[in-house]
């Protein structure tokens, strides 16, 4: 389980590096907490944080499950391709709201397999 | 523990549900992200998924460790009530927010059960 | 691991407890939900909940695999130094927007250690 439990520090990593990004965007936009609405711009990058918190409480349980019913290292993989999802989808929402399809339907789809395999593996497991 | 684990998935699809009700409920009120303020139905529906998020970074841990140092079983059970009680608060709180009150009462009672009955038994364990 | 799992019920229990604060300050300030703005006073409380949950979702897998991977001892105490950080947080930012930055660089501080004494430790033990 160790690399899955490394991909889980670095999401948990690039997610507080993207927490950084809002500090900055309240600094560059002049919005002083506690405020989280401001210029679009602004919102674009608080949005990419909240969001990826939103997949995160799903991530994290998901991708430790799959590993240890499933298999560590696909787990491991699977959740390497949700981070890049993930990256991709911040750098693409934090330039213009259309852009943040791609990154999100990565992240999305990796997350599913994580949780639908792992569902899937258990049940099996039962029978 | 499978059965806790399966328990935790559902739980997790269940939340990935209502956040495609937030994405429905975007393109139907024509709220556009990153905007996160609009009709107060937008917003019901919004704060359904937002709340549970709150709500199950303390129900993930806390049916995991109930599971591992109580019972599996009760974990697996309490855990269900908690995902009634949660799709209870989405069914009442997206039709009026006078009607989220039962819902959440199920699954806040649920989850403390889990969090302080873990505590207990893990202070029990330790003397 | 009992230690590392009462530090993070502990955790979460805090954390349950801000939620109620919340609740108060709607009652308080006469924020009916689902509205997430109003006083200022307000939405420092959300925010201090809010930002809690932000947090956690890095505390939780951070202090739980820092106590499997490095030592379960010393992750039960960095998470108790983490507890008082949001404690002093909390307080502080109900208080005054100004009032926050000491309680969060100890929990961002505590969280940091966690987050990255766990990635060294698990690199090396793979080499």
């Amino acid at each position: 389980m160790e690399l899955v439990y490394i991909v889980i520090l670095l999401a948990l990593i690039v997610y507080n590096a993207l927490g950084f990004l809002v500090g900055r965007a309240r600094k560059t936009h002049g919005v002083k907490a506690p405020a989280i609405t401001g210029p679009e711009e602004f919102e674009r990058t608080f949005r990419v944080h909240q969001n990826t918190l939103e997949s995160l409480i799903m991530f994290v349980p998901a991708v430790w499950i799959f590993g240890m019913v499933i298999d560590p290292l696909w787990a491991a993989v699977i959740g390497l391709v949700y981070i890049v999802g993930r990256v991709l989808y911040a750098m693409g929402y934090i330039r213009a709201a259309e852009k943040r399809g791609p990154g999100m339907m990565v992240s999305f789809l990796a997350n599913a397999v994580l949780l639908l395999g792992g569902l899937v593996g258990l049940i099996v497991d039962m029978m």
